[in-house]
């Protein structure tokens, strides 16, 4: 099943793919979405971030095997910075370089807390295509990165979710302009989705909506305003987003 | 005035204070909030967390003034973390020594970003006590503190606004099981408030009803399952909340 946020006329509105249509949806997290009978031919349509989040976490130094010897860390990034298909990555001067990220991102479903590895499966509601923008001169500067991870439209998220657990080796890929400039795969995370929901529920409780930023392995690209940044997974529909600079100058 | 949210049969409303009465208001971030005529008396309401964050932010080591010599930084707290007055604050296992920690904390009026110091005023909507409860033993562990800064309970917020910036030099007091444990004033904090809100709007956008917890300035104590936290500001109505271990066992 496949579960978006549609701009509407009255408002966003959670919908399902039914062929040719989405069909408005009341609740995206009932066990079985109950369609309230509205359709938009998807054609045309203006497809939203397809959650809003309370809380976005993202792994820390996830993206290579060797980072599976170093402990495990995670941030937040706040829930102001989800954008979704199309909307603007804001470039603020003096941040530095920045990055684009492509990552798995799992969505949650139901409250969780305390989850143990068999519980993980049930707690998912579904996977998106997840840009973790990181202005990654400021990590030097800030550790806890609060600098780096927060400018306006830094987490897009899209352009749909699938829903149930994400698959083994989800193929990940960055373009920049059009041109393919990283590459990876789920495989090479350090922690897999599993272990990372174990972890970070022992630390926090997540809720409907909640979003995890998987890690990117390798799967990162430098961008400057002007760009045009598309993440994808395994062939999937890119996620695309305009990069500019405040002022919309470019 | 004063800004609170009130548990009713109707679920939670905004309320302002007047007289012996709690008045029901359509928008609390309004220049002047409109009263809708519904009015509850102040004895026996049960009053919310006044305000629902998307984002709570907190100074880390702002506490002293030897703070102000190293770099600032800022770390963010998950809204699922808020809870109201006589709410619990859970202490799961593991987590080592829990600190209750008495802060000033601010509430955002509007949309707000690259503030200068004369805009701070204009941004804010008031003030109320905060409690940025805290795991101190797993900073050592993750410095990115979110191992240390997320239990159930963790960001006790109220037990209500008092709207308008806040004014300079407001003790602080913590009490444990009804002793003071400790004391202190905001003018021990490192940066003040207008600093801070100038360095965190040049990296995230905050909006209304987001939350700064800007430092305890001395103003920390431990806390043991079946012990009650208060933290109050300048001898105002205390926040209370209980300490509990998870599963409610003490």
């Amino acid at each position: 099943m496949r579960l978006a946020r549609l701009a509407t006329t009255r408002g966003p509105r959670p919908v399902l793919a039914d062929g040719n249509d989405w069909v408005e949806i009341d609740d995206p997290f009932a066990p079985i979405p109950v369609p309230t009978g509205v359709r938009h031919p998807r054609s045309g349509a203006r497809l939203l971030a397809p959650v809003r989040p309370q809380v976005v976490l993202g792994m820390a130094h996830n993206g290579a095997p060797g980072d599976r010897d170093r402990p495990r860390q995670a941030f937040l990034k706040s829930p102001r910075t989800v954008v979704g298909p199309g909307e603007t990555i804001v470039m603020d001067d003096e941040l530095g370089r920045v990055n684009v990220e492509c990552e798995l991102a799992v969505v949650i479903r139901r409250p969780c807390r305390h989850l143990t590895a068999g519980e993980v499966a049930s707690a998912i509601l579904g996977y998106t295509t997840g840009n973790d923008v990181t202005a990654v001169d400021q990590i030097a500067l800030d550790e806890k990165m609060t600098q780096s991870k927060h400018g306006d439209g830094f987490t897009p998220l899209g352009p749909w979710i699938e829903t149930g657990p994400p698959p083994d080796g989800v193929g990940l890929t960055v373009r920049v302009n059009g041109e393919v400039v990283a590459t990876g795969n789920t495989d090479g995370l350090a922690w897999s989705v599993t272990e990372q929901l174990v972890y970070l529920t022992r630390y926090l409780t997540l809720g409907p909506g909640d979003v995890v930023l998987t890690g990117a392995p390798g799967t990162f690209a430098a961008v400057e305003p002007g760009d045009v940044a598309e993440v994808s997974l395994d062939g999937g529909d890119p996620l695309t987003n305009p990069v500019v600079a405040r002022g919309g100058a470019r």
